[in-house]
């Protein structure tokens, strides 16, 4: 790649730091560029820009937003007794995507993660608690992922409100439907065995 | 997908665009920028707006340049005697990276393909012919893509040259070196076949 011009380098370098791009990809990609008119060039350099600068977290639950509040929280339309705890946005657009739940969201832009230096103060945690301390929510429901640090995290906040009178769930776990027992490891197997329920509800 | 801002999914989609990226790799892009800082973000939109800004076509051979002259064309350091036609800049590259040829390029930027409605004067056929016929080169090599429209391309710029005295030579076709004669398509051992060379040259 020698005789690319320092411009094409450096923009084929630009797109070999994103996730799943490899060497091949960013090749493909520049000459894709080079080859695209310059407006449709334009228009994603253009589109990366204005989601860096318009796009910030809610004020209030911390979801992806364009103005103060995100689309939940200025919905007139959710459950406002209901409160879900995720990780990321991402995982806030995953539940939203099934229709399951019309509550509202607190997304902690993380988890609590001692081997990557992650500690509580450093998500919204404080915000959280701030938030259901003075709210009126019935349930917090943890939807933090199904591993150590979301377990960990999700025992980190339920400590800090171990006072207070509030129902605190989380997302059920077990066998995945459409799964087979066969390839379910120990951990699913004994979620399910402990969790199981009655075969006619 | 239905919770992301507006301009997030106008960003997703433009990267959903790009030549080998679907829809989740567009999802994880998509995640890995808004985390990312303003700063970098910006460099991979700015990196693209540069390229489109600056990198031309050489005005002599066509290859890619931020200067009227692309570094080859501009280095003292060439055999202007050789000049080898490619279809497209990286066939250039790639051969530059073997650092087996040390003449001068001429890019014509696509092949004539009927199929794809590409006639000979959508290329920079014309200005080659003039290259040639105003320069003091020895020698052509074509270098076109071993395929039906690239044997075809370099056929007709050998047409149109067919009263100008100057060697015109094609690539050598044959078996790839480490390859097994067991995966070899016909082609490969008809052209290898035809091109024996003599075994202790």
């Amino acid at each position: 790649m020698t005789e690319l011009t320092e411009s094409v380098t450096v923009m084929m370098k630009e797109f070999e730091k994103l996730p799943g791009i490899g060497k091949k990809s960013a090749e493909r990609i520049t000459y894709h560029l080079l080859r695209a008119t310059k407006k449709d060039a334009l228009a994603l350099a253009d589109s990366i820009r204005t989601v860096k600068e318009r796009v910030r977290y809610c004020k209030n639950c911390y979801n992806l937003a364009e103005e103060e509040l995100c689309e939940i929280c200025s919905s007139g339309d959710r459950d406002t007794s209901l409160l879900c705890v995720v990780e990321q946005p991402r995982d806030l657009i995953s539940i939203e995507a099934t229709g399951s739940y019309r509550g509202l969201y607190h997304v902690l832009l993380g988890r609590v993660s001692p081997l990557d230096e992650v500690t509580a103060s450093q998500l919204t945690i404080d915000a959280l608690v701030k938030r259901v301390r003075t709210g009126k929510f019935k349930e917090l429901i943890m939807a933090t992922n199904p591993t150590t640090e979301g377990d960990g995290t999700a025992l980190v906040i339920t400590n800090l409100l171990g006072d207070f009178p509030i129902k605190i769930t989380r997302l059920a776990r077990g066998i995945t439907s459409g799964g087979a027992l066969e390839f379910a490891n120990k951990e699913m197997i004994a979620d399910a065995m402990q969790g199981r329920q009655s075969f006619l509800q």
